[in-house]
């Protein structure tokens, strides 16, 4: 494919997504940290974020935002969702009127409680905006192993995204097109909130049944969320969904997962957050989808019980009581 | 409650059941083996299944199954399935006309490739009859820790269920009721067949995003099965569906996941199954699944590679390499 690619953001998913793309596609990875740019154009890894990975020959850096999206034929969004907008404003001169727009963020804005393609379309308006998401631990997709992603676009975009499909698929790393940007980007956004809630059940040592529960619970409410904001219940039950939602929940390797381990264990969100490197994406978007849901009108218990030992510096302890003592009734009442 | 329930079959499940119920109804447990009932009622332990875990003290054991069944309200069948139809008939003089039969076991019947509840209908016609499944790992549960499952029983029998679902409920086990017998069972049958795949996938190494989508397009096309067979979708993706698979596929407490992390591993399932105390029933569904599947013209990809390394021998590494080689399309057309 003879095409040109900018990633904006060079966190590990980032630095990943832009390695598979080298395979396929002229790729200019932008780091805002011009010692991270540097040290990827003389060593060939990221330093910061994976140290010992050998990335694609091919892939560049750069800490010139204009460098990177200049005369893309697609970007690719990897930035954290609150610096999403403030990013997209300073891509502004240099994205092209009809260059495609991929966010890789899992998240909402916290101000709007909008998704990413939404601000996509709020700060780079006429451009073709899709979401790449699934259960994609870095690591284990740069050390080559078998991997499956979804990429969503709007049903009118569907010829680009079979185009774009074919830039992001390298080696053994799959990537399926799907027509529900709202499922997706729901799906990815609330994945963290029931990862948070499964590393609280891992800290309080409530066993694999209980984490099992939790997960097929914590699945029923981000699909009420995503079907009541107009996303496709099957979106849910895919890569994007269920998928993700198992490798988060389960993986030693989540951030998210661990900061709810952390809090189960009774550790303070404060000094979880102060602890780690890169963000817990969980943490910012937990209050927002929990917002989103009063707003809607959309019960979900999980997420509400989460937020308050986030926000409100409830126990895990309580919070975890607090569910089993719902009362049991037909299964697709709850 | 004032009833009395029987169990039959003292496996760990069946044994973990019966203690649940124990607390609910004056029940009675039956196992073949004479030397496992008297153990039992001397020192209120099962020793062969479940050494060291105090059952309920008025949990009583016997080994005639006439002692067990008769004049029982509830009848409970712990049995595998492979058993399951001659257990039936050595219950039938014992087991009143309009007595309830609960299925606890998560297979199919390999001649007929029949549910269990159907081989309910054959043997002892007129009882209703009902399925208990979900994701119930039986030390946890014994130790006390949450779990929940589901009862699913006819339409006509939600009463019933009602009733029988405050026998199983004590401590923190909730029990759902549900209307989709077909899905439960097949939920059921199938999430074994997963669990193999899954454990074949850890054997291989594959790292745990390959796990995840490997349990996203299981559950996927379990559900195709599931609903060619008149299952309701919301089960698979609920508690005996997604719940259990998730609990099987991650716990290294499943038979059936670590059968396939020996596969993976490339040992042969003879030397496995020789060296196992209990069945891991998947070994014996799978074919009968995939039996199944091809009867109905539903494809089943997975299920048809886990197949061919248990019955043809085919190398696990091979059955994974041609899972990866099919080629992506869009999510809904996998």
């Amino acid at each position: 494919v003879n095409l040109r690619v900018g990633v904006i953001g060079a966190g590990s998913w980032g630095t990943t997504v832009a390695h598979l793309c080298a395979h396929n596609a002229s790729t200019v990875l932008y780091a805002r940290d011009p010692a991270i740019a540097g040290a990827l154009n003389s060593t060939g890894e990221n330093p910061r974020y994976l140290p010992g990975r050998a990335l694609h020959p091919a892939l560049r850096a750069t800490a010139d935002i204009g460098e990177a999206a200049g005369g893309a034929d697609a970007v690719v969004m990897a930035v954290p969702s609150h610096g999403f907008r403030d990013t997209l404003r300073s891509l502004r001169p240099h994205v092209g009127d009809a260059a495609p727009v991929v966010s890789l963020t899992k998240g909402l804005e916290g101000r709007t409680r909008r998704r990413m393609t939404e601000v996509i379309g709020d700060e780079l308006p006429g451009r073709p905006a899709g979401v790449l998401t699934g259960p994609n631990l870095a690591k284990e997709i740069l050390a080559g192993r078998a991997a499956a992603a979804v990429l969503a676009m709007a049903p009118a975009d569907a010829p680009l995204a079979e185009r774009l499909r074919d830039v992001f698929c390298a080696g053994d790393f799959r990537v399926y097109t799907n027509t529900d940007v709202v499922g997706a980007e729901i799906a990815g956004a609330t994945k963290n909130v029931i990862a948070l809630a499964a590393g609280i059940s891992d800290g309080l040592e409530a066993g694999d049944n209980t984490r099992a529960a939790l997960i097929t619970r914590g699945l029923a409410e981000v699909t009420r969320l995503g079907v009541a904001l107009g996303g496709d219940p099957a979106t849910f039950a895919g890569l994007a969904g269920i998928g993700d939602i198992v490798a988060t929940c389960v993986s030693p390797q989540s951030r998210n997962r661990h900061v709810g381990e952390r809090l189960g264990r009774g550790e303070s969100i404060t000094g979880i957050v102060a602890s780690m490197d890169q963000v817990a994406e969980g943490v910012k978007s937990t209050p927002v989808v929990a917002a989103l849901a009063r707003w809607r009108g959309v019960d979900m218990p999980i997420t509400e019980e989460v937020r308050a030992v986030i926000e409100d510096g409830r126990p895990a302890a309580a919070a975890y009581r607090a569910l089993l003592d719902r009362p049991p009734t037909s299964e697709t009442q709850r």
